[in-house]
């Protein structure tokens, strides 16, 4: 299970299963059940999380009490609220497990340590950043370029398996719909 | 002018004036009047760019042919398309000075290169990437939270010099609004 982990540090620096071995020490994993909340919002953003196995959803319940879903984080994604995290204060997001996962959690104070006991381990966290900043230029442009039911469209193409694995009210959520509508485009198209 | 630079590098990581003379030499400096091109829809992105002095802006033409501004970059900020830069493929974007501006320039083999050569960098590129992707998170919020015409309003008490520094059709331009839009909504409130 921790070899995806070891893996994908591989992807972007080069680290030894020794050093790996010594690396994994900071982290903890959690077993998380469908459902199962992992950071509320109010309290003070100290873990960044690493999906193993399954899928985390960070969202927030805006105005009108709906939870809007900022992101979704799958096998080898880190999640967290990365402002609140950085600056150790409140967050205004929860992050909830959409179905069983297994998740790697490190806190804020650990991740330091880490970072100055293994500044190879900068090079990875600045590769996953930049990744992380380049899809949120994307996604920006997607929300401008696209209407909510092209987004559905595209987003189903592009990611069918999320679609096949993620709640339609999820996806609404992420996309900023309420479930009847995406019902509604959804049935207007197969007619 | 480079000071500018040194104070920014130090604020994550830390580095004498020694080394920064041997890290700036990996920079190209560039002088850019108002409206002058630095990057061009359909090239390659190799290139990075730290503002020294002045405003960067990142837009594509939308369907309609209208330029949607994605970021804008005041002094301190770093601005590329950042996934078309790491895999160094076309950029679908645009960017352009708003007004005679000083920046820095690094090609993706130099950064490479200065990564390599000093990885004390990484953790000041991951700080950077860390803080761009966070800022993109809380965008995507205030898309969903506010209409374009309080998202107006709250960009306005939130930087109000940036209002008064850029021309108004590219705020409009950046907020997704037409500019007669955006004048409406202004002399609605003043009314």
């Amino acid at each position: 299970m921790l070899q995806i982990f070891f893996a994908h540090i591989n992807k972007f620096t080069e680290i030894s299963e020794e050093e790996f071995s010594e690396i994994i020490i900071y982290f903890e994993i959690r077993k998380l059940g469908k459902k199962e909340i992992l950071m509320e919002a109010g309290s003070v953003c100290n873990q960044h999380f690493f999906v193993l196995t399954g899928c985390l959803q960070m969202y927030y319940a805006n105005e009108k009490g709906a939870e809007q879903t900022l992101q979704f984080a799958l096998e080898n994604w880190w999640l967290t609220d990365n402002l609140a995290f950085l600056q150790q204060r409140k967050t205004e997001f929860c992050i909830q497990a959409v179905e069983n996962s297994e998740v790697l959690c490190i806190d804020f104070q650990k991740q330091e340590l880490l970072l100055n006991n293994f500044p190879k381990m900068e090079r990875y966290y600045r590769n996953v950043f930049e990744k992380a900043a380049g899809a949120a230029q994307m996604r920006v442009k997607y929300i401008f370029d696209y209407s909510k039911e092209e987004m559905f469209f595209t987003f189903r193409d592009q990611y069918p398996e999320f679609i096949q694995r993620v709640p339609q009210y999820l996806i609404a959520s992420f996309l900023g719909l309420t479930p009847e509508y995406l019902s509604e485009i959804k049935s207007k198209r197969l007619s």
